[in-house]
């Protein structure tokens, strides 16, 4: 098929090339020329501006948005005027389904599809394939299939296998895909909590070699010096919590033990807050996810004025006026 | 090498069988005989008890537990006079660490070696090879080798990979492999409720067709119905979070999206509590695993009475003296 | 003062009695003619619909709703064609601030003012006073300051103490008041919560002498027998916890040790979720306010279905292929 | 009575006080002669070691330690082969129920009495007088109800109330006091991580005037600026969250709005954990009293390692080999 690609960072990128190499034609834009240089020298046009993207490509015109979210409202108020009516936009950023499921609307009441697109994979996903989360009208959504069966990542097979086992998936309407997404990275950031929750008490498991232990603890059942790389290693061979995140770990700690190199601030991209959003809205617990969230608001200080509450309230009933300092609650 | 084999329930049947097909002698015991039949079907002898077994296997002796928790320390007292210094005891259950280096050091006392594994693979394992996590002295861990080598997945290899590359490691000194399985079903906890979370909050995406919806929500951003099964397939192929306990969401999912066969009270086994003390010994937080851990004791109402004493503080400050009924806060 | 009060049920019915009895004026209207009349045998005048209500007043008019959350917008709806510009409108329920806010702006253009009042104190506010917070326009505030003179505790002392001190507070423009008043909520889940859960773990503080304990529990560790009501009476005399929803506590637990008569499914009023909405919008962490807010969730089976996916994932691991039972994780 | 006292810090030299002005005579012992002195100021007697202040007691003998924790042993170790039988030493500090389950066992084979006590009141109490969670046989502590009855807030009244509404109670045998005192922490960790919380996200509430929005939050939302001392204050006057935490925040924030003097790193004394291990014994959930641990440890960054792990597995799908910087999950 023939696809205008509008966004060629490292995601765009890669998935322009996997698109390219699987025999599909990309007019690449960027607000960097340098990287549609790159897209030209694996075989992409390049479009100087999203107008030329436009007149580039042939009605009904695909255009695959990869973005961040902060300019995907920017692009479509661009590009809805130069488009024409049948003409079908791809958001597959990292977007809040509930803009997807507006964004719809309001391009569908100009005669322009609009399709979400949740898309998994990271960088590896050029080489191993991506897994697709599509949200959109049924027709559009089949019209589009031969890009979902080039960037999913059973594309060269020929087993007949449905949408779903190949790796992408048509989930529902309009913002079905990146509802799903934003699951799935909710799911995700409990994924990684767990993982690092484990690890961190495997560390601390030598911890009576260096401390004095509290009341009703024996030091010999913490003296234990373990090797996190070997054990995050060991557990991808037949354990019950073997999976790609367990992989990425292991790669991790055998570079560097001490990860000495990475921030101890960990961001959120929004997709976290989203799905605990949504959680609340259905009245459905989600400790796990949550707590996971709630790591990362404060590894970057979100809680300190309560911290220091915390600290005032240890002085008032424990008699200090003021001054910082360890006192026993009473 | 000559084992004997106490316990032939599904993980020590399935064990076995792996270790005969490798080429090992294993002589079986189980207080059921109808075990020990299935067994000698598969290749290996039988002992109709634990002296049996002890006289029937060749000093120094090589006798692997694969018995429930509350089964070690009375098989141990019987078994332990039985022995020879120099024999080694292998606990392949799920049991609590300390327990484990209490154990080593007294029949350390006899001469006798002692080695914690903790094995994960569950009914798998047999053909996919099981992880194992060993704990003990190194002469003694060394000599097991030829077993570890059978019973880890890759055992059919000569790819020279060591032995984590290979699904087994020595962990460390005793209860370490006892240690790092608990650390293992901890995070198995987090995984699996991570997962379990985010499929509530997909099914629970269409509530706005079903109920009304609070202040703050649009009815149009939960009109959702998603397939769960297609999405847990969906996600197997290129995701980030592509994982066992995925595949198994996927399978369990496939066979029926409503599971409406499965228990609503969810037990826990004992690692999640103990991964959770370790946390609190070693001043680790882990609000992830912790609350997956909770969520299990919730779901058998183990917080029964403190909900009740909810209901009661809101009929105080509501103003009903008593009777239930619904009363919004004041 | 005079004042119309839309919403005779027990808050209101018992502001208006308070009001009454402070020297205001009230005119009462309700659906139902009883609430009504009750109102008439405290000295309050009846209005027979919302526009004999307004006709009974002079503008420019102060009329305060307390009314369910659901009956606001309906009510507006039909009052606001019926007010003169200048005129007020008080809503004292327990109000999404975010609709206040919109209230506010949308009255405004017609004219009107519009006051968030959230008011604390349940049943118990007839005789001990209602703590205010207040938001909307300093002059509008100001000018309604005798009516919460009277309704807060300190209404009738001369002490000279400001606003804050007599209990009522204005604590900024538009939806401040509800906005206070939904995280004042949001924190009493969180306090009921500690609460409740400290008696679940008294009440249970006994086990040992029921069920047998696991690894590293010492039964003599765990065979109380604590009288909850006395435990919960000696707190209030000069413990750092001691709090009024502790008085309440002792209270119930003095009239009934089982708490039998209530329920185990706690509602949420909706003030938890939006507490926990702010949380996020800000990427503020909230863990407690949270985790006290899904116990609720999951004291009313929100998460069944994540529970049977546990189960599912247990048997699929354990290798039950379908059927409910405990099997010990892998 | 008679009685000695060891430990003369904040606690001992308030108690003491209380105790002498309430007409108990007090010899007093601390490693720091100059708190002695203080004592003798005050009318109490000297002792220049536990010898010393043995001799100065008749026997049956009271010697009330008020010590750390880590102190106990030690002392008990001295002070035991000094005792008669038929004297009685009493725990009043926040040790582990445990310890003092073996200690009373122990020194019970000497024929001495052991009695524990939890105390709370902070430095408040010396005025307000404290509260006391009592464990120990049903006759010694009956002995000592005299110096209970000063101790204790309701000292002075002749009201006839029983022991729980003057602020003591005996809770049960051994450890009883202690295991009553550490739920009384944790549950006090609870309510203030609960207030804490609630600040932190009124705090927050004019975010929207400093920060860019995310999708889906309109900035008026959050254009609050709240008066946190103020907000406090108005709470302690007839809301549902009165109470005495409360009344000390309203005090902090008094003094100084952003609390910058105190510290964000927040201590734990145990009491914080025992109970949460208690309650994994017990096998009841306690997801807010948890959170509330977990948070102070997350204060002192022992999950530093962990959050390196998340950003390190951030790196690894977003394609980053090595070194830090913001990264959108993918």
């Amino acid at each position: 098929m023939d696809i205008g690609m509008v966004g060629l960072g490292r995601m765009g990128a890669n998935m322009s090339r996997r698109l390219l190499h699987g025999g599909h034609r990309i007019t690449g834009y960027d607000a960097d020329p340098q990287a549609v240089s790159v897209l030209q020298s694996h075989g992409g046009k390049a479009a100087a501006s999203l107008e030329a993207l436009v007149h580039a490509l042939v009605a009904p015109r695909v255009i695959w948005l990869m973005l961040p979210t902060s300019q995907i409202s920017n692009t479509l108020s661009t590009l809805a005027p130069l488009l024409s009516a049948g003409d079908c936009v791809i958001d597959g950023g990292n977007t809040f389904y509930q803009d997807s499921i507006r964004r719809a609307r309001t391009l569908g009441l100009l005669g322009l599809s609009f399709v979400d697109v949740g898309v998994s994979g990271g960088v590896w996903g050029r080489e191993r394939g991506y897994c697709l989360m599509i949200g959109g009208e049924q027709a559009v959504v089949q019209r589009l299939e031969p890009l979902f069966m080039t960037l999913a990542p059973a594309s060269g097979d020929d087993s007949g296998a449905a949408g779903a086992e190949r790796g992408f998936l048509h989930c529902g309407p309009a913002g079905a895909g990146h509802f799903v997404k934003m699951v799935h990275n909710g799911i995700e950031y409990g994924v990684m909590a767990a993982l690092a929750e484990g690890f961190d008490i495997l560390r601390g498991a030598g911890f009576a070699r260096r401390e004095t232990v509290g009341p009703g603890i024996d030091p010999a059942h913490y003296a234990y010096d373990f090797n996190l790389a070997d054990i995050a290693e060991v557990w991808r061979h037949g354990s019950v919590i073997s999976s790609w995140l367990l992989d990425l770990s292991a790669m991790s700690l055998l570079l560097d033990g001490d990860l000495a190199d990475f921030s101890e601030q960990v961001p959120d991209s929004g997709a976290g807050r989203w799905t605990v959003r949504a959680a609340l809205d259905e009245g459905v617990p989600s400790p796990v996810l949550t707590a996971a969230l709630y790591q990362r608001f404060s590894s970057r200080d979100r809680d300190a004025f309560g911290r220091r509450l915390l600290s005032a309230l240890r002085y008032q009933f424990g008699g200090h006026v003021a001054g910082p300092g360890p006192v026993p609650e009473k």
